[in-house]
C-alpha cells in the first residue's frame, strides 16, 4: 500500500501508520523518512482525510467507523463492509458511479475494496456485459499463495523447499500442504458446501455489476503459485458475441490487456502479470455447448490490482487526486 | 507399466521389452531378472499374446498394427487410435461392453487407453449419467507435470529449485516456465483456439459414454503439481439429483472413492491420490444456477489409473486374466 502510494505520487501532506499494539512504537522508513507506528485502537482519529485499512474484518468492523466518524474517507480492504447495502463496493474502472455525488470534503464515509479474485473476474466481465448482456457465468479459479498474505507466501516457499529435500510437510497457514498440490479450499465452508471465497466471488460480482440475479457459480482453488490469481471463465451472453468482437471489446476496456495469440503460445500468465496493475485476458474462444457462449482465461496480480492498487485508485477517484486535487493527510492501518 | 504388472500378479509366461534403437541392447531388471531391450522397429512380432504400447502416437500408428496382425492383443496408451470408430476406447469399469464378444484367443486387435484427464472425469460422470442423464458438462482441469512424462516431472523440480534460488528459468518441456505458475496450454492449439488436450477430453468422453452429442466444454491447465490430475466439474443432469444422492451413487461406483467432509477439510488432493488406483470425488454440491446442477472436484493419479493401471486392467478384462485365465506372453513397448 505504501509502495503504491509512492509509485502513483499520491499527494501526501502527512502520513501516519497504525497497527496493533505488537507493532506500535516501531519505526518504519517511508520514502526514506522515519515514521513511528501508532497503536490503532488508541489512536486519535482526527485530522485525517483518508485512511487505508488493510486489517482483518473484525478489526475493520470496530475501527473503520471510528475514523470515518472523525471525518476521514476510509477505504477498507477486508470483507467487513463489502455486502453492506449502504457501503459502495468499488472498482473505479467498473462502477465509478457507486460514489456519484461524493465530494472530497464530505469524508465520513467507508468504501470497500472487493475480493482479489472478484476484481480480476469483474474487470473482464464488465465489457462483455455492456456488449452483450451477461446471462450466466461459471468460474474456476487458480489462486496464488499470496492471497493468504505474507505468511501464505512464506509457507509456500518453505514447504516447497521441504518437499524438494524429501522432508515431511508441516502446513499451518493452509489446511493441507500446499507444495506441489492444489487445494479446493479458500476461506471456510458454509452449510451448502460452498467456501466463503466462492460465496464472495458470487455476491460481490452481483453487487458491483448491479445484477443481483446474475447466475454465477464458482469453484475457488489454491494453487502453488507465488503471486497472481488466474481463472477459467465461461460466459453465456444474452446476444451473440463472437470471439473477435469480445477481443476488441476487452482490449478497449480500462484496466484490461488482451494477450491472445495461440500461434506464439501467448496467453496471460501470473509470472507476467505479477508486479503490474492490469488484468490480462486471453484464450478467448467460443463455447459451442450454448447458444451464446465464450471461454476466457483471466489473470491479475492479486496483491496489486486485487488489493493495494484498487484501494489507492478508490482514494484517487473519491478525493479527485491525480486530477489536480489537494494533498491529503492519510494513514495506512493494518 | 512393469511395476503395475508385478503388483497385480499378472500371470506372465514370458516378457519381452521393446524400445527405440537408442535403448535397444540395454539390460533392465524386472522382478530381479535381467531382460535385454529389443529394438521395436525390427523386432519379430510373433508369439505374443499381449503388447502394452507406451510410445508416442506416430510410433504406435506404425508398429501397433504389425504386432496385432501377428496375433497379439495390443493395448495402446497413445492418442493414435482413440477416435477410430473400429477401435474400442476402454475404461473397464465404465464401458466393458466395448469389447463384448472378444475372446482371449481372438488376438489381432487393438484397444486404446483414454487420455489421463478424461479417464478421471469419465469415472465420475458415468454413475451420474446412469442416475440422472447428463445434459451438459463443464470442466476446468489442474493437470500435473507428470502428464508430460518423466521429462515434465524433472523439469518441474529443476525449475522450482532454480526459482527458489532466484535463478532465471529455462523452460524446455513446457511452453513457459512451470515453476510457481499455471499454464492454460496442454498439447497444441487448434484453429478455434482449443488445445488438443481439451479436444481429447471432449471427444473421448463422448465416445466412451456413447453420447456423441454430449455438450462438454473444457479448459485444460498445467499446474505445478508432481503427480495427479484434478478437475473442477460442473454437471447438468436431465432429472434432479441431490448432492446426497450423487454422493451415494458415486460411493458405490467401481473405481471411485468419495472424500467429502468439509467439516474436517476432507476433499480429494493429488498428494493423497498419487500412488493409488482410485479416482477420488469430493466437494459435491448443488449448482443453483441451473435446474439440475451439481459441482464436483475430481482427482486421480494420471500415471496409474490415468495410464498404466487402466492399460493392464484392459488386458485383464480382454484376456480374462485375474479370473483364472492362462499365463500370457507379453511385451511392453515404449
Amino acid at each position: 500500500m505504501l509502495q503504491v502510494l509512492a509509485e502513483r505520487h499520491f499527494p501526501l501532506a502527512a502520513l501516519r501508520l497504525f497497527a496493533s499494539a505488537r507493532s506500535a512504537g516501531q519505526t518504519v522508513l517511508v520514502s526514506g523518512r522515519p515514521h513511528v507506528i501508532e497503536e490503532l485502537g488508541s489512536a486519535d482519529p482526527r485530522g485525517l482525510d483518508l485512511v487505508l485499512f488493510s486489517a482483518g474484518a473484525a478489526v475493520a468492523r470496530t475501527e473503520a467507523p471510528r475514523f470515518a466518524a472523525a471525518g476521514a474517507l476510509v477505504v477498507d480492504n477486508s470483507s467487513a463492509f463489502r455486502l453492506d447495502p449502504d457501503i459502495p463496493l468499488l472498482i473505479p474502472e467498473v462502477n465509478p458511479d457507486a460514489v456519484a455525488g461524493w465530494t472530497p470534503a464530505l469524508g465520513r464515509r467507508i468504501v470497500a475494496v472487493p475480493n482479489c479474485a472478484a476484481i480480476a473476474i469483474i474487470l473482464a466481465l464488465k465489457p462483455l456485459h455492456d456488449a452483450a448482456g451477461l446471462e450466466r457465468v461459471t468460474v474456476a479459479t487458480y489462486q496464488s499463495a499470496a492471497g493468504a498474505g505474507k505468511r501464505g507466501l512464506a509457507e509456500l516457499e518453505a514447504e516447497t523447499r521441504r518437499a524438494l529435500a524429501g522432508e515431511a510437510p508441516g502446513a499451518h497457514v493452509f489446511a493441507h500442504p500446499i507444495a506441489f498440490d492444489v487445494l479446493p479450499h479458500i476461506g471456510s465452508f458454509g452449510p451448502d458446501g460452498e467456501t466463503s471465497e466462492e460465496a464472495k466471488i458470487v455476491a460481490e460480482t452481483q453487487k458491483i455489476l448491479g445484477l443481483p440475479g446474475l447466475r454465477l457459480s464458482a469453484t475457488a482453488v489454491r494453487v502453488p503459485v507465488r503471486v497472481g490469481h488466474s481463472a477459467a471463465v465461461w460466459v453465456e451472453t444474452r446476444s451473440a458475441l463472437a470471439p473477435d468482437r469480445a477481443r476488441e471489446v476487452l482490449a478497449s476496456a480500462p484496466g484490461v490487456v488482451v494477450i491472445d495469440d495461440p500461434a506464439t503460445a501467448s496467453y496471460p500468465r501470473s509470472r507476467v502479470a505479477a508486479g503490474t496493475d492490469a488484468i490480462y485476458v486471453g484464450r478467448i474462444r467460443r463455447d459451442p455447448t450454448v447458444p451464446h457462449g465464450l471461454l476466457l482465461w483471466v489473470v491479475g496480480d492479486n496483491v496489486r490490482k486485487g488489493a493495494a492498487v484498487n484501494a489507492v485508485q478508490i482514494a484517487e477517484h473519491v478525493l479527485h487526486v491525480g486530477a489536480g486535487g489537494a494533498p491529503a493527510s492519510a494513514a495506512v492501518a493494518r
